[in-house]
């Protein structure tokens, strides 16, 4: 089990803000003295035995071995063939549950002071399926691919989660009235799931009216799964309501590990600089201790960050404030 | 042109509360003397010569004779095989763009008070082709599709809009990182469009982007352009803004004609009972009346509206308050 001993965790730094970020968050974890291990690797994509530029297999095997890793924001190469990076390691390590936990912050007044739902989002197929053809010049078709065995599996996770975490309602998100077979699949796996769990509250809404719901009165959801557009739509609203995407984590959970990361960018204009929030990448490790079941740190870090962020004294520039990173970091190691 | 004698409108007064909110628009119109003379049909499917149910061929024929119409809100009928009649009636007239103005209304508070976005959805093609398969037992793939044709169609409409309507920017909403070829060509027709109006500004958004940034700062945003399933969430999450699709206008326009629905459900719960709230219907009816050119009397009708919105002492339930449909029209009429 994680709970005993040191456990090696894999941190991937990222670009642009992602290494003073990263380090921010291996200072807080040490003040917390988390007995965890960080192994720093680098998945600058480099060209393998075929010509192709890949990740780095000391990166994969890392993961690989750990299991666990968290990340910071990486920079997609700009030009054609080039994909995402951050897609290749969702890809690479089957992470087939996106999970973003958005909760409005006491010290963080925006226009919502209900906001708590997480977003679930199959993480694998769908929309990001990657398969497209131009039939004849000018006709193009992107394949929305859905199999029932993606959709039990996250599903099943959603369910899971929400009986893990004490919630009350699972929400399956969907345009089953318009792709009747391929949200309509999605939709029946999350429904037949749905009756393991009596315990779960169960709705079904279309993802249009959950966006309309959502920013009227984001207190009527709770958990939400949905195919892996949906999940980056709402995802991301759901983020803007509480505040935006420098405070939420998030964590990509597969078969045989997990990884955590913020999905912020990497603020190329300030990198270096000490000015970029950590926090998103905190609350992501944090994510990854309770993961991890190591409750009593997380909750104590995020104590301790939630504070400094109510007290207003030290906020980096983003949330209105004119603190360093690691001024910000220190006082939350402060706390601790 | 439009501006001289009387014009015919086809009336589609729709199913559930649609054909009391569509006689509390005719009141209205005759309040205003209107010179139009409505042409009421009905659209519940029939069975043709071929054994298969489809829109009435009196009412195709009044749509494509009069080449405008006034659409309530329709039934989905429940069951296998039955498409969205609104759908198909905006397949049947190719009805290409689907616009939907939001914006704030002085008279009725939400947490935003400085919308003005004009959403403008693809509304043929996209996510909505219809094209599924079941590929092996438990894996469906629907197809997106996009075509330069319908792209260009709607990107020119886009910008023409925007000029014809003194607005300022264009914003093309897409997920081209993800879907390189089908958003990449919906893209690139925006793009190449965006050359023809140099005076309108033109900036590139990523959807989630879009939706993170519009529940924050909606202000940002004026026209956007969008592949069919984003204008679809879009449209309603900008609804919610400003108080929900009650309150909200929409127009489908076509290459021979357009139609213009509120775009509401039927709410069978309150059908009958003079509760429903008629606004974005009128609102659709007053969009219909600029489209004919009777600005004069889409002018009239839409202060009247707002006025009594803001007067707040005749709203329906919807709006918070206890008046009936008829309470609210009288109250509009009055004001001519
Ligand atoms: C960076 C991008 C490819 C990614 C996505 O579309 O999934 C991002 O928006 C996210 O939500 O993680
Ligand atoms: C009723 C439904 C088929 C339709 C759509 O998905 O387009 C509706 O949500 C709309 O926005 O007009």
């Amino acid at each position: 089990s994680y709970s005993s001993g040191t456990k090696k965790v894999t941190l991937i730094p990222g670009d642009g803000i992602g290494p003073e970020i990263s380090a921010a968050v291996q200072k807080i974890f040490t003040a917390a003295n988390v007995p965890i291990e960080w192994e720093a690797v680098d998945v600058t994509p480099v060209r393998g035995p075929d010509g192709k530029f890949g990740i780095p297999q000391a990166a994969i095997d890392s993961v690989n071995t750990n299991k666990i890793g968290l990340k910071g924001p990486l920079m997609t190469p700009v030009g054609k063939g080039h994909r995402s990076l951050n897609l290749a390691l969702r890809k690479e390590f089957n992470l087939y549950a996106n999970v973003r936990p958005c909760r409005s912050l006491e010290g963080y007044k925006t226009l919502y002071d209900d906001v708590d739902v997480v977003t679930i989002r199959e993480n694998t197929e769908g929309e990001y399926s990657g398969i497209e053809h131009e039939i004849v010049d000018g006709v193009v078709q992107s394949i929305k691919l859905i199999t029932e065995e993606a959709s039990k599996r996250v599903a099943e996770y959603a369910f899971q989660y929400a009986k893990n975490n004490n919630r009350k309602k699972v929400t399956v998100v969907h345009k089953a009235n318009i792709m009747r077979m391929s949200d309509g699949l999605f939709l029946r796996c999350v429904r037949d799931m749905a009756q393991k769990f009596p315990e779960i509250q169960f709705e079904e809404k279309y993802l249009d009216t959950v966006c309309l719901n959502m920013v009227q009165n984001p207190g009527k959801y709770d958990v939400l799964v949905m195919p892996n557009l949906y999940g980056d739509i709402l995802s991301d609203m759901c983020a803007g309501l509480v505040g935006g995407l420098g405070l939420t984590p998030s964590g990509n959970m597969g078969l045989n590990g997990a990884l955590f990361e913020s999905v912020h960018g990497t603020a190329p204009d300030i990198a270096g600089k000490d000015l970029a929030n950590p926090t998103a990448l905190l609350l992501s490790a944090v994510m990854m201790l309770r993961h991890m079941e190591l409750n009593t740190y997380a909750d104590k870090i995020e104590r301790a960050a939630f504070e400094t962020i109510k007290e207003g004294k030290y906020l980096t520039g983003d949330l209105g404030g004119r603190a360093k990173c690691s001024e910000f970091t220190n006082e939350i190691c402060a706390k601790l």
